[in-house]
């Protein structure tokens, strides 16, 4: 029976001229390129789009011109097997063009793309975790190519997971300098745009660095709108119509490259021009035309937005006071009940506004408060320099000191739990997460005690009657000098009180009296 | 032409009967009580409203049945002059009724009902300024009659403005006596109730008790659902459309009684019987049924609710960790852009439960912090007692020492601008709450320090260049012990960077080294 069957289907794949290069990784691109008409203007006039198959699977993708003649339809397959697809368009030249393909294993580094696990944390969808810890520089891609080459040699040998950067340009302090392109046909001296006509080049080039990024394993958060150009340019103030279909057309260039996340704005309430209302339009154009749900939010100036929006994957936060204190930083999560990222928490740097002049040892603290609160964090840099390349905006090199310390935090995140680090005893203790009765990590900051009083939050005890018994292995670690020092022998439970154990030899751990660190209890294995 | 239109206006008012009893206070309870019939269930099969109206303005009103034939409908006036009304009734005898009344000036002590106000903050209707500062006694009405009489006493002479309680009866630790009455006809034996026949007298007893609260200048913040019954009684279990019909009762019965708040819940997420969904039906249901918008929200156990939905008129929330430290008390603000009240941040008492052994100073630092971050709080107390008679629950008599504490930050706030106390510098300095160059607290809390830098947050300069110049007087707070000590002289305002001003003479303000020390600054009078 089996043979039977195999061989019609067999007949009906060589039928359509599969051929070998007709193959594409799971979560990879697929494209289908066609030519079709350039009379007219083709972004305003024709419209284009495929529909692929498996099975009853089906997934509706938004083409795009891409000048010269030239459409394509990206399409970001989630399963391995056979698809098929056939197109549709305004253009009889581009409509009814079918065809099939084999999307096979992923390759060893791509985990697809990145998903809300767990309510609060992140998975990619082969369920690799992925432990957020990110940068910004806003405008690196539209630096000259040799620093947008150097920004990426940079990354490549950073801790950073995910990197937030505008399609725009920016226009700000340390900021002054033109693009290498512009988004739309124009003329850039006098400002004069033509809204209707994208700059195509300007769009392949983005894809391009996406494309980069991916292969170092870090997401692409793509700002879609920013106040950082107060009417120089105007593409902070274009018309809603201009708004609308440029959202279309980025959704549709960049939604299969899986590494993608969509920022509708930095800072969405300085945008003058703009109403709250228009950004929640925005979120329902770039949630409904995107296939694949990729991660979706917005960053906030003073305002914060409304995350409980269904559409908003995750609170994108800009608030340093928030992580300043570890009680604060855990406080998000309870009212939006989704997985909270600083995205802004100021930056490492010596300017003069007081949003850039952290020291490293605060921003890495922030980070750290961040963590045992089970939220994420983002760094940034703004270290004057003659050559007015800051991080935080250009790229470049990273000057501080707050990287090394973020790898060394980026190798206890891997050793962590895949479920995340959750509050343990929330509104009590907001010092400890972890993961009940499994892993603790306790932060204890600025304090520079000599000992801490072993006492463990109640576990969920499930059948037990009491979790005396219980046996954990502790760690020192020194978060800023890097340095994990086991504690030796092991810590035994015995019940304190209703909400609490402590040791049953009523050890406790000794510390060094410096600021800045850590201690993990890991259930130590019977 | 006066005196000619009044004529036809006192001929038409004489003609329909209106006595001189037939008048009310703008914001007073208006009753039209009517005989009507008494087979079958009245309380199922009888429709009965009323719409009253004032030129264009209409108000639908629903009325209720009292028992023994009587039905009733009740109205607040939010307008002086006169008003009409037809009552419109499934039954004959009810439907059709009409007349007028007078609504008159009200009296010294009544301001009308209690709205929100520059977003964060409160208002009575007439515009006198409401600081909440609130207090809990869950079922103090259902204890014995005397203890409620001593309550009302306690009250009187509290700085307390509002107190939560439930309508249901509560069965919880220290507080397992059965209550006065029952809401339901049936057998509190057997808990056999008769869910389509309500208990009156219960009902006629709640009202009371609110206006007995409303002639104390106190608001009624009345519980509708509680989980303290864990089907004891099975009032937290009751059937969906039991659960709607005693929602349409109260409102009914109570909205048109200024004083009264609605509470869908306290710790909503304890009722495992319901859904959360469930209280978002509560909510539609009430915030329709009641004519007034009384201020209506919903208080949580560990799971905040979610208070951006547009019936919710303020945050009610349970955290007391969110008040501990004066950076977190102002978070929710800004997530919800409505008022915030912590209605539950653990109670000043002596028992095991940590949740109710508050030391008197740590509930009100608590309070203070809520205060200079631009919220308000709630006080409770849990000391023990022979007599198993807790403030908390039952009422009675206050053991504390907060309430005196209390009613001197009641003193300050009174001294406050009408429009409320704002984070001055959001985000930097939490410590500092106020009107930008009006009015300044700073709450010291656990520090002791022995000098306070005066530094003022820039600010909003209007047309002037700078604020150099401003003259402020400063007091010194000690919140503990209760005094207000003038700091002799002004302080001139001279900028010292982009973010704050100093005094122009160099002078700071010298502290006694104490903790829960405050400093009030006031624009002096030029």
């Amino acid at each position: 029976m089996k043979r039977i069957s195999l061989i019609p289907w067999l007949l009906v794949f060589t039928a359509s001229s599969l051929l070998a290069a007709d193959t594409v990784e799971q979560w990879g691109v697929y494209e289908i390129a066609l030519r079709g008409p350039t009379n007219g203007n083709p972004f305003l006039d024709v419209k284009f789009s495929a529909r692929f198959t498996q099975g009853t699977k089906a997934v509706e993708a938004n083409g795009f011109y891409d000048g010269d003649g030239s459409y394509r339809v990206r399409f970001m397959p989630e399963k391995q097997g056979e698809w098929r697809y056939v197109t549709a368009s305004s253009s009889a030249e581009l409509n009814g063009k079918s065809g099939r393909f084999a999307v096979v294993n992923p390759s060893r580094q791509n985990h697809g793309l990145v998903r809300v696990a767990d309510t609060y944390h992140f998975t990619y969808a082969d369920g690799t975790p992925y432990k957020e810890l990110g940068t910004t520089c806003y405008v690196w891609q539209l630096q000259p190519e040799a620093l947008q080459e150097q920004t990426l040699k940079t990354l490549a040998s950073s801790p950073f997971n995910k990197i937030r950067f505008c399609v725009f340009p920016k226009r700000y302090t340390w900021n002054t300098n033109e693009p290498i392109m512009y988004p739309f046909a124009g003329n850039p001296a006098t400002t004069n745009w033509d809204f209707t006509q994208f700059n195509v080049k300007y769009f392949q080039h983005l894809e391009q660095r996406v494309a980069d990024l991916q292969k170092l394993g870090i997401e692409a958060d793509i700002i879609l709108f920013h106040p950082y150009d107060e009417g120089h340019w105007g593409f902070d103030r274009m018309p809603a119509d201009v708004d609308d279909r440029y959202l279309h057309y980025v959704v549709a260039r960049l939604a299969a490259y899986r590494n993608v996340w969509w920022s509708l704005a930095n800072e969405w309430d300085f945008m003058k021009e703009k109403k709250e209302s228009d950004f929640v339009r925005f979120g329902e154009i770039v949630a409904h035309d995107d296939p694949y749900h990729h991660l979706l939010s917005i960053h906030n100036g003073q305002k914060i937005f409304n995350h409980t929006l269904p559409w908003i994957t995750h609170a994108s936060i800009q608030n340093g006071a928030a992580v300043e204190e570890v009680g604060r930083a855990e406080m998000y999560r309870d009212v939006y009940r989704k997985p909270v990222v600083y995205d802004e928490v100021k930056y490492e740097g010596d300017i003069a506004n007081r949003w850039g002049q952290l020291s490293a040892e605060e921003l890495v603290f922030r980070f750290w408060n961040a963590t045992v609160a089970g939220t994420y964090c983002g760094h940034g840099e703004t270290y004057k320099s003659d050559d007015q390349i800051l991080w935080w905006s250009k790229g470049g090199v990273l000057k501080g000191q707050s990287p090394a310390r973020l790898a060394f935090l980026k190798k206890v995140l891997d050793d962590s739990p895949a479920e995340g680090i959750e509050p343990i005893d929330r509104w009590q203790r907001p010092e400890i997460g972890g993961q009940p009765g499994k892993y603790y990590l306790i932060y204890l900051g600025k304090q520079t005690p000599t000992n801490w009083d072993f006492q463990i939050p109640k576990p969920p005890l499930g059948k037990l009657q009491s979790a005396d018994g219980m046996k954990f292995t502790v760690e020192v670690l020194d978060t800023w000098n890097m340095t994990v020092t086991p504690v030796p022998g092991e810590f035994t439970l015995k019940k304190k009180d209703g909400y609490a154990y402590t040791d049953m030899n009523g050890q406790n751990v000794p510390l060094p009296g410096k600021p800045y660190m850590a201690i993990r209890i890991k259930r130590a294995k019977e």
